[in-house]
């Protein structure tokens, strides 16, 4: 692994020139940059995590193919040993960032094309995986971040992509050179993608044989030429983008994981960095996949940040005199219960891992998407409860400029402390830290990142298996005793 | 009525000079600030809806005592009717703003004062009665917006005001001097109080009989020498700060109603504007009565947002061309369901109403508390709603300073369409009024306004009659059936 | 009114012969059979609250046409007085019985048909309002019972009328004479009918233009021949037929209110009897305005049961000693502000009552649906925290054989006893009322009775005007100050 | 094992003969008395699982000492996989049964006192280890069902055992002889009690110092002399009772497990069958290890029983005609959500144990207890997802005594059909069905079972390590950036 340290990565950033624009502007330093700068530090944990005694065994996987170790980011699971290893670690940065660190969509990116392509060159006798694996093991001996691409604009969600008017409402080949594809379209919501090294573009949903052209996968560098990235907006950006250290919450690091719309201008990637083209049969197992583990995801970094708002709400109570009121305790009782709840299915989902075909183990698919529904819920109940005991204050409180005012600063120093020996600029920090954390951006997130609630509720519908329920349940009414009981 | 339109009111604002600091600096404007002028706006509607033929039959009412013609928020309530009309003037105003119009609290202020003091003077032969009559009537003849000013900063919470170590902790009076009082301290979360007139000063909470010095009741003007008031941050205030038009969703009103510290350095008030002091058995009256009122009124003006919302997520999914699905029907139904919820309990504690010993009307108090209970969940859950059929690309959609960029709009403009004849601008204007009415500040004003969710709590529980309830029950299974029926 | 008192009512059902099957055997006399007694005490109750100081001025209304007065259960609403005191009548009855007492699905039927027939006839030149007012005169004058008959059997759901394969799915008139009409069919879930003296025959659903037999309004005597009445079974039946007075729970009056199949083989109704005949485009209305009407009425007469249901537990969590913890306290606060927001949708949408062409009153329709959606949600929610209070010994509780018998009656004495200085005969009754009013068909009524829950999402959605909504959203983003404010 | 069979089962519980009373009488056969033979069906349940190849390898296990094949339901867990094995066992035998099958009691109480006596052994060097592994072995061998006893009275539960003012509300010690102890009490709510051969018994509590003699583990026979049993009313005992086969909706299996109260009059336990006596200090271990295996199996058993109610609505709907319904599709989904997710936490907290010092493996007692609470609340919103698609015929259909009966037989047959090449008995049962699965009973078991909700709430705010969790908080914002990445 050649990046070893967040320094190194920084580094690593330092050397590569995509093409950034945000609010209206180009970002040449993305590493520096007030805008992406607190989202570069999240992606910088997954480096730094690896290098401590205590998590080291959580962030450090052995590839089974090369027996290299490489970071777990750029692992292809093999047993459920590995999925709940995972399952520890997300959690673990989760509790350290408070935020998202955005290396996971990579990560499930490379599960999904590996376990699938395996399964195309089983059929169709492609060399999908070898090209695959050498990509692979390139971005395991850098250590690169990786920024899986799936999303489309979609245009009218109402017609397929190939009855858009628009064709390019869906990322799609333009043209098939013998040296490789050139593709044109864009991809939004691209978490982690300014501050990556390379993409993995997918298909964003179950294509059919009309749909040829938009069936494919490939790999590619961030600052390829045609690419240019826009960076999105968030809930509180200008106080990030102003350098504010109290009022932005969270000093170090993002609301969430800095998102950007990736667009493709015919981009020309060499064969070699072509994984699926046209086998549309699998684009459906792709993207299941991948929603899968991304799914399952969710009930572990979440939990991390809802560790986090929890011991933020509990000081809060303790320096404001209130924590010892009866419903207080219920309160943050129940965001613990709701939080483990999340958690509770993201191990559930691992330990009911099987292996695909290819040996790449996948999470139980129900499971999982029952650990993401879940939280597009208690993402909400739990900003609720966290809201309710944190007080109004953290919708009404001055700004940091107006505390370090001269002439109003100590009015405000006066008139939000609490119980009295505890410094009031820990009241403020942490009833900020309570706003950007329950605040819209962060809760958009957890509502729509890995698919929509509906999403996940048709997949539980369709792995429900109501044909075997009936059974059950005909079975308890119709038959006799002597059929139940040998 | 002096001020009689909008004009007349932003007029008024310039005629008067209160201290006002705003990031650590000194706003003069308030009517042209851009922090602060969309909050005038939104305190405008109230009077401009009394120009308007539909509306003028809410807005305005007649005062029992002069006869006069006055704005209904300086009214007080003599009938259901005028219960029922505040109801519906609120909804309305909620509907036309999309935001927290300001003025009740001086409204429900004034309505708590005057039942009470009628009180007072009847058990102590004060006259408190006559000097709050004096100064009412100039409210009215002016019509002038008053912000009732309750909530103290309180300190460790865990104590009482006499035993906090910083005793002005809690408002109170430093000189009772032959000509008026002297009062140190300050007020929280002081809704409307940077484009008000005047501040009714209310206690914070029941006090005890050695809190003499903190139970007292007295109205000043908002530029009296010794006030300063320092307006607070709420979630995208720096949009709005920078006069971005499309990103800060509500381009002409604001989050919510705009809050302020107001800081009392030894304050002198004339004993005409005195209306209580040192009774203290009558200081839970006041807070209790009024925060009846205001919590009745959540129902109604919350309704009105909820019906924006409502709107703006309806539409957006039409544009979206996702109107159709089941899930989307399902969920813009319950959306409505919980807002009509909600508008219930505000009409019911209306009907419910009873007169005091003053002749002024109050609501069904337990119906009141019911309300304002309902609002600090359902917000959340309409907002969770909202989010989920919005879709992601409200959390992560470029600034409007791409949308406008030479290099890059037209990418803003390609990728953010939907339904292909509407323009993306529609698109990306609703996108962005959502994110404004489910973000922060707004969601922490519906669940602390008027009393956090546990007072609430503890008058439903008290205003029960458990009693009576346990009688019921304990007829049922005791009795028999002769003495259940005649 | 002839029928005054309960024993008036008892003897009035004495002197009819209806044909009524139960558990395979026929009922002959409905007030003393122990299947039937409960529900005809509750029934009673609706006669004896007349004769009471309090209670008479809710139960008794002034017939606008005769001048005559009547009892409430036979008024034609004539404004919102009468919708509001209907309300609070409800509710008492609700608190007196503990359990439906069946008399307002007449009393809706009556006020949907009389509305309607008035528009009929104004179309059509029609006399069905004077034939309706003969019919309902006589009811008042006598006092009768009239069960509100409205559920057709359905078959299967997926087909209309007209497509059923067995066409007795829906009633229908299967012979048009010169004197009348004969009728075939059954309608299901009928409440109160075995104690009714007659029956208001109305249509099930809109009906379409070739649905001509099935869209009729007819009354006939409960006794008429060709009918045939089978009751139906509840949860703990058994221990009511077994004339159990403990472990029944409700020693004097039922689950729910008696349900019925009633079977119509052939029968002759007379013309003058006859008030819609083939008129399929009122069908709708009249359904439409039944439901809500019924709708309302959850909300008020199921507040009395959940009061009821409060003091139960309140009661039981004294006499265990448990009283004090906060937890209890924050579930009965739970239960009442649950209650209580079912109370208000019930006073609300009377409060917004509006006049029909006829001057008959008809409550709000957005908000009874509403009232009853939340009854669907907040009777399980409510019967959860009665159960969680209550503890585990309400299903684990020895019979009242056991606590009577020779050899084990001390230990359950002994054993389940609380705080020792009550009676355990008072713990058990409060115990097994619990049980009874958080079982099955209790809470099977509050889903279903007056239209299952997703009857009221489609009106919920279908009143909810979103194109006015859509248009308030519009405002707020797309127009500027000046035409917004004048 | 010399029970092997169901059979087997049979004929032991035959040569034994304890004392039993219902309703007022003595039961000698519970193998075939109608009121027990359903529970102990479902309990053989546990012994023929056994005899399938499908299931032998999750109902057979291991034991450690000996290396015996024994019951699972005797096992002492040494790994994980033991605790994986037994959550997927439980679903299987809940999906078998529809109910539960009471094994569980004994086996989690053989657990608890496993791994606590280990370490009573070692700090007192008492030799209760080599009693209870005789004792143990003994189980095993026979394949024995044992009851755990926990569950005292509690008389005044504001008091603790010493307090109360009987003192025999907590079962106690009354002589310690030379050859062993007398007891006397009772305990509540024993499931499987009537059809066990062993009692475990077990403290309520954790005591204190001055409740030594309350402090005490033993095991009995369940027909030792001074034992009484008296078996417990559940809703629609009657129906099964009267041996009716259709309206008991499980006409095999019992409602929950058949909950007995045992009295124990100055019963004599031989001191080789005492595992614990006076060493207060371990009786909370014992208690909350027992609970928590307890709580952990909730999530597994009761996921069975709610696929069985998923695929009975399913079913119902499919052949009422209503399965194509959106809304239907929803609320199935949701049925299946919730059930899963509780199911994941009783995975989760397998996957999750620890090793005790005496090598017998925990579950993690957090997830442990976060499972039963959502069990506690997904039961009941299960049920109303249940009820509300089933329809309200459920509370309204009459009996099989009308179904068979000649003069109404005919009617029921006709107007209670569905689809109409579905017999109607198939709509009659599966409706039964439901109404057994989601009424009173059913519901007060996962509500109380293994401990009420605010019991697993104490644990859960006990168990959320709140410290570390602040850190975590100020972590976030006390922090420089160095100090959070190497």
């Amino acid at each position: 692994m050649k990046i070893k340290t967040s320094s190194d990565y920084f580094e690593s950033l330092k050397k590569i020139k995509p093409v950034i624009y945000y609010k209206g502007q180009r970002i040449t330093d993305v590493v520096n940059h007030p805008a992406t700068a607190p989202h570069v530090r999240a992606a910088a944990m997954t480096y730094s995590v690896a290098n401590h005694e205590k998590s080291r065994d959580l962030a450090i996987a052995k590839f089974h193919l090369t027996g290299k170790e490489i970071s777990r980011f750029t692992h292809v699971h093999q047993n459920i040993e590995d999925l709940i290893k995972k399952v520890k670690l997300l959690r673990l940065l989760g509790q350290k960032t408070g935020t998202c660190f955005q290396r996971c969509v990579g990560f499930d990116g490379i599960n999904a094309v590996y376990s699938v392509v395996y399964e195309v060159d089983k059929k169709y006798g492609t060399n999908y995986m070898e090209r695959f694996k050498n990509w692979l093991t390139y971005i395991q001996d850098e250590n690169l971040m990786v920024v899986g691409a799936m999303t489309d604009p979609k245009g009218d969600r109402s017609k397929s992509p190939a009855d858009q008017i628009d064709p390019d409402q869906f990322v799609h080949i333009v043209e098939r050179r013998d040296d490789g594809i050139v593709i044109r379209g864009a991809k939004l919501h691209m978490t982690g993608a300014v501050n990556s090294h390379e993409i993995l573009v997918m298909p964003t949903m179950a294509m059919d044989e009309k749909s040829k052209d938009y069936a494919f996968v490939c790999a590619l560098p961030i600052d390829a030429p045609g690419i240019t990235m826009i960076f999105g907006r968030q809930a509180g950006d200008d106080r990030r983008d102003n350098l504010e250290r109290i009022d932005v919450g969270k000093p170090s690091f993002g609301a969430v994981g800095g998102e950007a719309v990736i667009v493709f201008e015919d981009v020309f990637i060499p064969t070699e960095r072509v994984f699926l083209d046209g086998e549309t049969e699998f684009t459906g197992d792709i993207v299941y996949r991948f929603a899968a583990h991304h799914r399952a995801n969710y009930g572990a970094c979440k939990t991390g940040l809802m560790d986090v708002l929890t011991g933020a709400v509990s000081y809060l109570c303790q320096i404001q005199g209130t924590a010892k009121g009866s419903h207080v305790t219920d309160k943050v009782t129940e965001m613990i219960h709701l939080s483990e709840t999340l958690y509770s299915s993201s191990l559930a989902c691992s330990v009911e891992g099987t292996p695909t075909a290819s040996g790449a183990f996948m999470v139980d698919t129900m499971l999982a998407n029952v650990c993401k529904q879940n939280v597009t819920r208690f993402h909400f109940e739990i900003a609720r409860l966290a809201v309710d005991l944190a007080g109004g204050f953290i919708a009404t409180l001055p700004s940091e400029h107006d505390l370090r005012s001269e002439e109003v600063g100590h009015f405000v120093s006066k008139y939000f402390t609490g119980v009295s020996d505890i410094p009031v600029l820990e009241r403020i920090k942490i009833g900020r830290l309570i706003e950007a954390m329950t605040g819209g951006t962060a809760l958009v997130e957890s509502m729509h990142g890995a698919g929509s609630p509906q999403a996940q509720r048709i997949m539980i519908f369709r792995e429900g298996n109501l044909n075997k329920k009936i059974q059950l349940a005909k079975n308890l009414v119709g038959l006799r005793l002597k059929e139940h009981i040998e």
